[in-house]
């Protein structure tokens, strides 16, 4: 059976929470909040909307004792409302870092052995702190990272010619952060080079790169928070673990060839990161790749 | 095809549009909201969703123009931050009466002649409202009225005999208010009345009445909103008029017995309300069902 | 995670295969069937789908000490050739006894302890056979018995009224063979007795029910087999067990009050049958029940 | 709402009708086959699982009166039974000639402008056959193609790589028959060229390749007949018009570059064939690809 554990029943997590009852994604799912009341007001939510719905799962406010035998635990706590527009997205940093150690401390009392995967930003950073924290060999800890980016960038160039985002296939690479970057040379469709259809209908590859980037901002600065395409995403990456895929997908996850947690291609299945996947970059991409993953180890040594 | 309009992007249309999206139950989904960057924000979180989701929608930040030719629309509109704790849910109606009055108005110009389901409050007095001004049949517009409290007093019986809650039966009748209430002689599991269960377990049924019907408050009190279960209702009821699925469904909806909007059970099909369903109520429900009308009339000549 | 096996991959077993891994019902699928071919060729259709599925399963060809830490194994293997129009449906007994023998040994021999749901005919005859043989408690060991019938006798009554059949309550009790009978006293729309609404209608009750249970030989008459509804009722009580759902179903299981496998109400979890669900049967379907146990019991005397 | 005929009730025909009424993906289904009780039998066994299904889908077995609304028409219908192992698979056109003749004829009658889509072999003529038979325009009629042949070689690559076969890019080009071809220079893992990779783990292409050609085969000298994928080839499809998602996929279409029905990637969206992909193909595949079409065209002129 799959069972879950969700840490932090804020808007990420209640959209999570949402997605996975929903779609019958697992069988036990245990909610927690450093606020009781906010993780027993979603179960409440999620356990009034069970009747109506095709899956049964067995959705409950819990503790951390109740996750000693979950398969997967996500960590979506976070502090979205720190984020100004133009503001530092450090602060959130701050905030989260000792609530981060509490929940490492708290799983480790238990011996929790399975796969945790974050969406708390700044995610690299996060699952580095994770994984000094955390008694999981690194490949068992997994952070969102640019998969949402990713998703983002699909969703522009979809947009930019009117086909299905889906039809996209291409990477955001690094951080999933200012220094992340689309690596237009792995942009296909159809195994075409997005590029030169780009280059053939005037698309500025800037423009589009600079969207994916702030697509987040766009929808945050008037929602003050996203949820639906961070939830997808959280949930896309645990489906994965649970059915063993074996699929090729990109997350925050400990890459040696860098020795940092970043972005690239991974193979997914339920031991968590099981393999690396190269990629054929050209000498700038590869530059840049290497600036972000510098980018993110400033920040861990700065703020953790 | 199936298309959708959506009328008030707010934590409950968000969480509709979402509900949608993920489940892949409408092909053209148009979101509409007062403030045009509310629809376009919680567009743009789902279309960055779609590379991630196995089904395509074509969902977009639309005008009413958009929606001629739509099948359903949905009114998800409200102004929840106005309830307080403790406060008057009737200052919504006020903030709701002239954007319902709009929302009829743009929907007549583009002679809509779909289905309208409406999840705005106070719900009974709001679907009457759509029915004096829109140009449809009674029979097309529907409010999820106690659909959501039947859920939650399923849910709550469910967890009070540690059952799966799609195995309770029964209703919960009348307004989507105070006046509503639990009509036990309907609650059944597997056929035997749980009047006589609860009496064996020494359970209160007024407790567990009363719980179903403050469940939206237990959730709102912590979150200032519910979403999950009233989303999950509205898109239930939404597939049984596309499937035209001639399912027994309580909701709000003209009921020739009572010349009220009311929720009493409907057979819900593709053309609406296909048919009303009679209950075998005591005297005592009877004559709470009438006193429930008797509220909402009182309260659609004090307030529309 | 999600483990099953299943064994005997004919129409019916073929058919439970393509919803699990259509569903995404498991994450580890594991096919046997005593001709290794067959399991293999179902296997590789189900492989060629997956590239298009939105789920992935992890599903092969194997051999039963695969099975030792799977969570689900379900036996469908059968002999529906044998079963001609107007013939003795114990022919397929004969034919079954043996492969069953050998299937509870083979799951011995790996010391399975999970739960096992038997859609084999003559299928009460046979859970009883499973039970004497397998190293399980009683309570985990279930057959998928009137299920299927109740469905069928919802599906007449449905059609009969132009209502979702989902709106119908009920139960065919009793063996998943002719002497099961329709308990017309449990079958209820919105609460409503259904005799009273039929006799209302001048529908014939004794029609509708020996339509029911003559709705398998209807289409097995054409298409000489059943897969869609059986492999339907198969999948549904599997995703009660995986998710702990406590749901009130009816399926072959030991029932303590007749001290027999025989389909009555039971509560469904993740141990299997975890309570016995009482009904206010009338006199007259008390006995029809006892007279369907005594039929089974002596059978089981004859055959096994 | 979406409406959909399905033409041909086999083991392709049911197989299709399973997975639409699985997965709700349809709101009308009206079965027909040349033996009416086959269709009604198929209705019969599906409407008797959806008393267990999340989903309502309205299906019958009907006549073609029904279509005249439908909007896809799913030609399923032939003759597997006639194709023996190292067979001539053209017997199976000469008995589906005058069935497609027929069906063309019967959807004329009633002015059907759906959109059809044909699994019926050999699929490229077949759908040749229908463009000069229906009217209806020539983006409207669609054949399954390679679509399998592109699904079965991606479970092939997936298999030799241990690797999600949704994680390989590429395709299966030219007729769906034995002119077929993988061009291994469109097919890649994360932008990789699948051909390196193969060069280095030293797999065989053409083996692979004959594997994914023979695929169906593999299945079909077991189980008689291939089911599975094909129908999720055809649902997807199906699924890819109705959500009008413009997805790249490959599908035997009308493609202007060669003046016939062949496989190629197209832009799939509610009007059929809306835009034809260019690939960058190597010389050898042009040529081969050209020499599939002269292989279709011949057939054409011989068989139709």
């Amino acid at each position: 059976m799959r069972k879950v554990g969700l840490i932090g029943c804020g808007h990420v997590g209640a959209t999570v929470a949402l997605d996975i009852v929903q779609g019958g994604f697992a069988d036990e799912l245990v909610l927690i909040d450093k606020d009781e009341r906010v993780a027993q007001a979603e179960a409440l939510d999620l356990l009034d909307a069970l009747p109506l719905l095709p899956y049964h799962v067995k959705v409950y406010a819990g503790e951390y004792k109740d996750l000693a035998d979950a398969d997967i635990v996500l960590s979506t706590l976070g502090h979205i409302d720190l984020i100004k527009p133009g503001g530092d997205r450090f602060t959130e940093l701050k905030a989260n870092l000792p609530e981060i150690r509490a929940v490492a401390e708290a799983l480790n009392a238990i011996n929790f052995s399975g796969i945790l995967i974050a969406t708390t930003n700044p995610n690299d950073v996060i699952v580095n702190v994770y994984s000094k924290l955390l008694k999981l060999p690194k490949s068992r800890i997994l952070g969102t990272g640019t998969y949402l980016d990713t998703a983002r960038m699909k969703a522009q160039v979809g947009r930019a010619l009117n086909i299905d985002s889906r039809s996209v296939e291409g990477y955001v690479l690094g951080e999933h952060g200012n220094s992340q970057f689309t690596a237009w040379s792995t942009v296909r469709i159809a195994g075409q080079a997005f590029a030169k259809i780009a280059s053939e209908k005037q698309l500025d590859l800037d423009d589009l790169e600079e969207k994916a980037r702030q697509g987040g901002f766009a929808v945050f600065n008037t929602k003050h928070y996203t949820n639906v395409a961070i939830a997808a995403a959280t949930v896309a990456l645990m489906n994965l673990v649970f059915s063993d895929a074996k699929n090729v997908a990109i997350c925050s996850h400990y890459d040696e060839n860098f020795d940092s947690y970043i972005s690239t291609p991974a193979l997914i299945g339920k031991e968590g990161v099981e393999g690396e996947i190269q990629l054929d970059l050209t000498a700038e991409e590869e530059a840049k790749l290497a600036a972000s993953v510098a980018e993110i180890q400033q920040k861990i040594k700065l703020f953790s």
